[in-house]
């Protein structure tokens, strides 16, 4: 199969990623080995955090995020290989029980150091079952294959 | 002990934390849970990824920087709360065996939404044992307590 390249992309474009449920001890499990706080680890030290309940780590959610959007497979068999994130923001707290997904829009192209390579510039948001934000990622630059235009008239470039 | 204000902090303020290895294990673990692609699952699928080689996720990276920030105890037994992150770059793939440290930056401070709390903006590098850069977070957005002047000519507020 031909691989997936920046010119199979729409700007406006938008991909939904499937849901999943973030538990109590993921959470924790989490915490313990990335962000070690009171208010991700243990509920009765939770409840004397600013939050007054377990919440997950805002880098737990990232990672989710990533997790649904691997799974979605926007690009075909082509990875997801993100450069830079321009605006990142932890917009509510994450409970136990929560179920998390994503809506991807393509906001932008641009040029990557390597002429072989462009960026695809999507905004993701997670959010929770009420539709609510939890996550907003924008500006998020990933690194695909950029199509040679010389090479189409005889054949696709095949990458993959 | 009195609790840990944004006027606590000097603008240009730098934290250094301390350091860890990321393992093969570790790498393969997290991107089971959050990242599952080839080049960060299998060392013959990232043969032929675009790294040639088993690399770690990038939020991976971005979690172990939160792990060394929280471990550095910047703002005492303040937690460090993140709502917001201006910008966060994946500069080099982190590779297993990799020893890893944070520099931190107080590079400026801002109003929140709510008149208690303010942010104070960290800008930090995540360097390898070469002190060259794999991640960087700019305007990474902390809310701390904001001391009350009204209040200090008597007593310190006391949140701790």
């Amino acid at each position: 199969m031909s691989g997936f390249t920046l010119s199979d992309l729409r700007l406006g474009q938008i991909f939904e990623t499937g849901s999943l449920v973030i538990s109590r001890e993921d959470i924790v499990a989490f915490a313990a080995s990335y962000d070690p706080q009171p208010m991700h680890l243990d509920d009765s030290a939770a409840k004397q955090s600013l939050f007054g309940r377990l919440v997950a780590s805002g880098w737990q959610v990232a990672a989710l995020t990533m997790r649904l959007m691997v799974e979605a497979r926007p690009f075909g068999a082509t990875p997801l290989i993100g450069a830079e994130v321009e605006r990142l923001r932890f917009r509510r707290p994450v409970l136990p029980g929560m179920r998390l997904q994503c809506r991807a829009i393509v906001e932008g192209f641009e040029a990557s150091p390597r002429p072989s390579l462009g960026y695809a510039k999507l905004k993701v948001e997670t959010i929770d079952a009420d539709t609510a934000e939890v996550l907003m990622v924008q500006g998020w630059k990933m690194l695909l294959p950029v199509h040679d235009e010389r090479l189409s008239a005889e054949s696709d470039v095949d990458d993959a």
